[in-house]
């Protein structure tokens, strides 16, 4: 098979880790005899730097053209500490998100029994943890209306939701639950915003479509506690764009760090496959990030390809590096391998 | 000394709750000799059953005349499942803390070596945790205009922030630092969201009238997981209204149960203590509900009339309680106490 991958490395970490993904997919190309073909773009504080676009036009058509695009991070400190910039490397992925109306971000967390040390939390309230969260990327307080006075005085940031931007996402999230343990929550805080109430009104019209989906409303700041004392109880986990933001890194700490998931996001146009965490600029050229959650960024992107065994074969050997110990720093700061190294021993495993 | 107190009992577990605190404040004004006077009043459900006004306005005007405000909890399944429903409980909560200018809700999170079994958290994550949240409360996407037409179709919320109401909390949270271990970290989504840029400049700002207090600055969505994973960097939390509800609720599940905490919201009329937990509809009625956040919203409270002795005594109480296993069915659903029970306990002890 012939695929034509578009990489964009983007900031801090996002290099290094993304790296080690591109070599375990040559290992499982070579193995299955296929042809990835990588077109490396710009984005985010580089692409700013060199071009003083955080996006530039050249990097939106290869990815439009491309058959998925492979993400890093995005950020850099010196526009974290600087407010009053008005450019800055997160407006390139947001851009990307509303330009490929990437509109459902998509991101499982399971649990390993072998892996249960790795968590921060106790064993008891991992066992049977399997859910995923389908959050919102290209509506909401995101791409609303951003004013800033000149002085500094006074911002605001708009909320909007359609019905139709609730719809579509809804509908993935409940097809999911459908072939999946038939259970949807929606996360949202109707007891206080307009726009939460018109996502749980549409999630109730939509769901006498799905009349064997059981469907669940919480509010987002008991959610959180729910996704700590009780994962358990979730399936699939659906949520606007801010909420989701947050719910989501939640509920990554349950599997031990942040650094060890996927997600996938997809739209009408080309998907695109970046690990949960960001550019962890103290980290970066350390070779001390956490590759995992590219690398399965990558298996999701295979699996997306419809290449489920070359997929699993990726997990299996992710499963095998952790559960022997072969972890990074985030994991282990005692006994901890190099990123690099554990691209090499994944890549060797597949 | 005479303290004359609103009492809002509020819905589902909030009147169970609130009287366990009544009387270990009975307790106290007995042996201390002081006289704590309570005033009822409606709000929320059940005052929108009887008045069809969530705050009644002679509920706000005994408010506005007492010494303290004390609460318990606020909304109903009827409301929870009515997104089309236009007066809704919260409203009650909501339109008194923006009344009484209540700006600033502290939510103070502290972990004690004996209740580490309480906690979903592993032990190593829980040593030497001692940290304070500060949530701006009457601004933000909460009281920004709403919207929401009438055939469902679009919804939006604004978010404001002014220069001065960041000022006036940021000035609290860098006192409270000041005279604790120095340190503010502001809790923002500055790359996504134009008021969140203003809180960054607001906070780098002010921080040159406090050259002892170390500020840093952390995403929401990152804040969420190092609160989980390294709660022990934190000393003072900021943070806006939104970001702030769900931050301080992530915060709570490191003790073992939201059941627990206390907080305080101060203004610039009269204070009003609350347990940081829900009205838990489906256990109201059992005498199931954890009473100690309430018991501790107390203690606040008398720490607030500067009855520090007393309020130290209460949290003796409390900390003996959970030492020697009389806990509520949220901490432990086997071996677990009524609320009642723990509410005699505590109040016998002190
Ligand atoms: C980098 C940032 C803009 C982004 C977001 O907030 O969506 C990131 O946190 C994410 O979750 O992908
Ligand atoms: C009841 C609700 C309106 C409230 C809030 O969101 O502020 C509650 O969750 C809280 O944190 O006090």
């Amino acid at each position: 098979m012939v695929k034509n991958i578009a990489v964009i490395l983007g900031d801090g970490i996002g290099p290094e880790v993304t790296q080690q993904a591109i070599r375990v997919l040559n290992a499982i190309a070579e193995q299955f005899r296929h042809q990835f073909n990588y077109t490396y773009c710009l984005m985010g504080a580089g692409a700013i730097e060199k071009t003083g676009n955080p996006l530039p036009s050249e990097t939106l058509e290869i990815c439009k053209k491309s058959d998925a695009i492979l993400f890093g991070a995005i950020g850099h400190p010196r526009f974290d500490n600087d407010p009053t910039a008005d450019v800055r490397p997160e407006q390139g992925l947001l851009k990307l998100r509303q330009e490929l109306q990437l509109f459902a971000n998509i991101r499982p967390v399971s649990t390993d029994p072998a892996l249960f040390h790795l968590s921060p939390l106790k064993s008891k309230y991992l066992e049977d943890v399997d859910f995923v969260v389908y959050r919102e990327l290209t509506g909401g307080i995101y791409f609303g209306e951003k004013k800033i006075n000149e002085t500094y005085t006074e911002a605001s940031d708009l909320c909007i939701y359609t019905r139709s931007e609730i719809e579509r996402i809804a509908h993935l999230a409940f097809q999911s639950a459908k072939q999946r343990k038939k259970k949807l929550t929606l996360i949202d805080k109707a007891n206080v915003l307009a726009t939460s109430r018109l996502w749980r009104k549409v999630v109730k019209d939509l769901s006498h479509q799905y009349k064997d989906v059981k469907v669940e409303y919480l509010y987002a700041d008991n959610a959180a506690v729910q996704i700590i004392i009780n994962p358990k109880q979730f399936d699939v986990i659906l949520t606007e764009n801010l909420l989701g933001d947050f719910i989501s890194d939640v509920a990554a700490t349950i599997g031990g760090s942040i650094g060890l998931l996927p997600s996938a996001s997809v739209g009408v146009s080309t998907s695109l496959f970046e690990p949960i965490h960001g550019s962890y600029p103290q980290a970066a050229g350390k070779d001390i990030a956490n590759p995992i959650g590219s690398i399965l960024s990558a298996a999701m992107m295979l699996e997306y390809f419809q290449l489920t065994e070359e997929a699993s074969l990726i997990r299996s050997g992710v499963a095998w590096a952790l559960g022997n110990g072969f972890v990074t720093k985030d994991i282990d700061p005692v006994n901890y391998y190099f990123t690099s190294t554990i691209g090499e021993l994944i890549s060797d495993f597949v």
